[in-house]
């Protein structure tokens, strides 16, 4: 049976959620063993059904590396640890994306003759039935165009198992298509994969076009990915604001809402975020995910069963067999 | 009388767009001589009321550098020439944007001590009266710290000059909105302007947060701004295509469309990138402004009477006052 370590707490809607979407999981499979960390008075609906850790304190949104790790008390940093000692097979937490960027880096550790790890997400395209993993999306500020290859490298086969599809696109996000383009570490990224002849590179990609539903994974560095996603995110919400507003123009605006509701919900399910799962930093021993902070218990069940298909796909295996050699 | 020169060609719809814009702005308006550079068949429903110069070669998209210069007998160098050499005030073109940065740079040249021009584009906003000015957004593929800090500069005295504001808020695009955050670049630049101790200096901003009305001016690397400029449209083109899609859904939604229909009309307008005027380049020695490729003859009269805005606001000379002592 797979074992997944849970982190309750550091979400912001506390705990509830996390043992709903557990309750709820658990209601539909029994093919997890959750080992769940937080407050145990806040765990009771879990007893008998999970196996519960103390934990009294929470990591901080603002703490810094070394307070990090000096909170060992805190419930991601046993949940990791339930990851990294080897008991589970995954760790989910919907805390400080910083925290836990650091716990699971040095204490799941990279797999050996990886440069860094990536943050990846899959974000829902044009196409409903297709999602894009962009990757890193924030795990560093700062890459070099050997790590981003990697990154290309490992989007590649995280893709390729979690969908098992054989002829996987690859493109480099760049500030236009021709292979001439980038910023300096892309382009350095851009030759080195067109020296390896990789047949699912398929060059560079303007950020334009990363929703189009043509790439299957687009690679890049860290503090450009995190420009990417998170005007991905902030033009969708202007977007939303703006439909609601469109709506609420006047009488006929309302009625016109009533009759095309179905339609807006359908659109609203089709860019939720959540449908992605979270993001998973790619490149460690084990599969660390990070949920949404925001998270409701359905986000976070998505989760959980986001991290439950990576960890059945052998991500971890599949990378540690191509560079451990 | 202003002077505004005109590149006729390149665009995506060909100069007849070009020519109606000017037809129109010149019913309302007699304050500018027109400029205008194309091919003379083309144009003759100026004569008479612009003063017209042939050209028979278009400025190719993929032209590089070199082709660019080479290329003499194009209307776009024309119309550059025609701003560099003192004709005109400023020069607009819907034609290639590389070979436009490159010719402007070059012949009409950077204002002294301006280390590098920007490019910089108003972006409509969640607040339907308030325009964010994001810069650079391509002009440069890297950038040091002190060109980006350069760039923030800039933007708040062209921001200041269009809107007759006195409290322009700058912000630089990071990854996170502490102090600390950025990549290596962009906390050089952090440093440099936290130094200066410019009041309008309002430190860090996420690119979720760009579009919300808070910030006036987005000064960043040309990469990441790059990044940041072309997610902002392929999210906002992903979503207007399920907008459209959720109305389609069946006959209800098709019904609910023609009530809602004045809302989202108000919507699409909102959020229409012509509004903007087109892209600036900031920091050379007169307005060179470059239309969308795709522009009708309604968006680029907007782009006419933006250039024209900019030239009357003085920003060239503001800028000159304050880097060439």
């Amino acid at each position: 049976m797979l074992k997944l370590a849970v982190d309750a707490m550091g979400g912001d809607n506390g705990s509830k959620i996390v043992v709903d979407a557990i309750l709820s999981y658990l209601k539909e499979h029994n093919d997890v063993e959750f080992h769940v960390v937080g407050k145990q008075e806040e765990l009771k609906a879990l007893e008998n059904k999970a196996i519960i850790y103390h934990a009294d304190d929470v990591m901080g949104m603002e703490d810094g590396a070394l307070t990090i790790l000096r909170k060992k008390e805190t419930s991601m940093n046993k949940a990791v640890e339930l990851c990294a000692n080897g008991i589970c097979d995954g760790v989910i937490s919907c805390g400080s994306t910083g925290a836990f960027l650091t716990l699971s880096t040095l204490k799941v550790k990279l797999i050996k003759n990886v440069k860094r790890a990536a943050l990846g997400t899959l974000f829902p395209t044009v196409d409903p039935n297709k999602f894009v993993l962009m990757l890193d999306l924030g795990a560093s500020n700062e890459n070099t165009g050997e790590q981003i290859a990697q990154f290309a490298e490992m989007g590649q086969v995280v893709y390729q198992s979690l969908f098992n599809k054989e002829d996987v696109n690859v493109y480099l996000l760049s500030n236009g298509s021709e292979d001439k383009k980038g910023c300096p570490e892309g382009k350095e990224a851009f030759n080195i994969l067109k020296e390896k002849d990789y047949p699912w590179f398929k060059g560079n990609m303007e950020s334009k076009f990363v929703l189009n539903g043509e790439a299957d994974v687009v690679a890049t560095g860290g503090y450009a990915g995190n420009v990417l996603l998170k005007s991905i995110e902030g033009t969708a919400s202007m977007m939303s604001k703006l439909i609601k507003k469109a709506f609420r123009k006047n009488l006929f605006t309302k009625i016109g809402y009533l009759f095309a509701k179905s339609g807006i919900k359908d659109m609203k399910k089709h860019v939720d975020p959540a449908r992605g799962g979270g993001a998973m930093l790619i490149g460690c021993n084990k599969i660390c995910v990070k949920a949404h902070g925001n998270s409701d218990a359905v986000a976070f069940k998505t989760g959980i069963e986001f991290t439950i298909n990576m960890i059945k796909s052998h991500i971890c295996e599949t990378l540690k067999e191509k560079y451990e050699q």
